[in-house]
């Protein structure tokens, strides 16, 4: 049994945005020089968020605007009574999930047609780090 | 350690659908000779879920009902510009989330008395992959 | 490779209500004697979840004001007509997801600086199970 580990650091512009990880975690599998096994792919923060889907622009753009009226901002959530204003990055990173596992055989990422990895930043605009973690052999 | 991949394909004549696979993970265990590990079910497309829940007809009306009002078929989704017409499709896979992850103890799948596994077809009518692949010994 | 197996037993006095296990995985961690792998921690019920988020008092109120409102209680649910009245717990079970995977690093659990693991209770008041499962080495 074999493991790799690497940390992703990701400081985005925008206070919400997208990361496209795929080739990214394609070049640590490689690194990695694992065959077989299982890739975790996972925020290690509270206000961001790991999924699979398409790598389409109309379809992020209907995604933001489904997150938005599922887990609004704007709110006076009882978070904010410390200080934060970003109580809605915490719902938000709940629906989405902050992780995902890769299935990795023969040596790649064992992804459908058009899936695609992607890290989902609420609360940008400062430097947010992920944990990738392969294990297998 | 060792590793046990099957491809699993569904075609469900209707659109929205659930399929109850935990037989047929219980056929794989027994096929991949496993005693313990993880085994992850995850689905090979963007507009389909994995999850666990009960085995219950009338739970199941009230998940479908559930998912479309969170997320609603029948809206002019930015996606839908690209010549799809199934945005919610994609929305209600990430809401599920597309995969599972099912623990194998003593060679069988160590889930709670109730807990079944299922997949969940949102954009069905055709060939649709799903991985399993078991990590363990 | 190595696993280590536990099984916890939960009995919330509430029938919602959240349990902060961080401190518990982190003994069964060093029980486990691994430094590298996955911690898989899953709730064994369909009422019940596990999540990583704050450890914070009012996020906490958010998020079961998010949840009320996401996965109503209250309401005539096909499921009730088994005798049940926990349709909102299924439901929230499948919003929230029963389980994480946490990665294992030099013998820590591999978390950033504010993220800990909560069981989340949806239909309380009996024993209820969780599984810890260690995959590594």
């Amino acid at each position: 049994m074999h493991t790799h580990t690497e940390y992703l650091t990701y400081h985005t512009n925008k206070r919400r945005d997208l990361v496209h990880l795929t080739p990214t975690l394609e070049q640590i599998l490689a690194r990695s020089g694992m065959t077989e096994g299982f890739m975790l792919v996972s925020a290690m923060h509270i206000t961001a968020a790991v999924f699979v889907n398409d790598d389409e622009t109309g379809l992020h753009e209907d995604i933001w605007r489904w997150l938005e009226r599922l887990a609004p901002s704007g709110i006076d959530y009882a978070h904010h009574s410390m200080g934060e204003d970003n109580g809605d990055a915490h719902l938000k990173a709940m629906l989405v999930h902050h992780e995902v596992i890769v299935p990795i055989t023969k040596a790649r990422l064992d992804l459908g047609t058009w899936q695609r990895v992607f890290y989902a930043e609420f609360d940008g605009r400062r430097d947010k780090r992920l944990i990738v973690k392969a294990l297998g052999a």
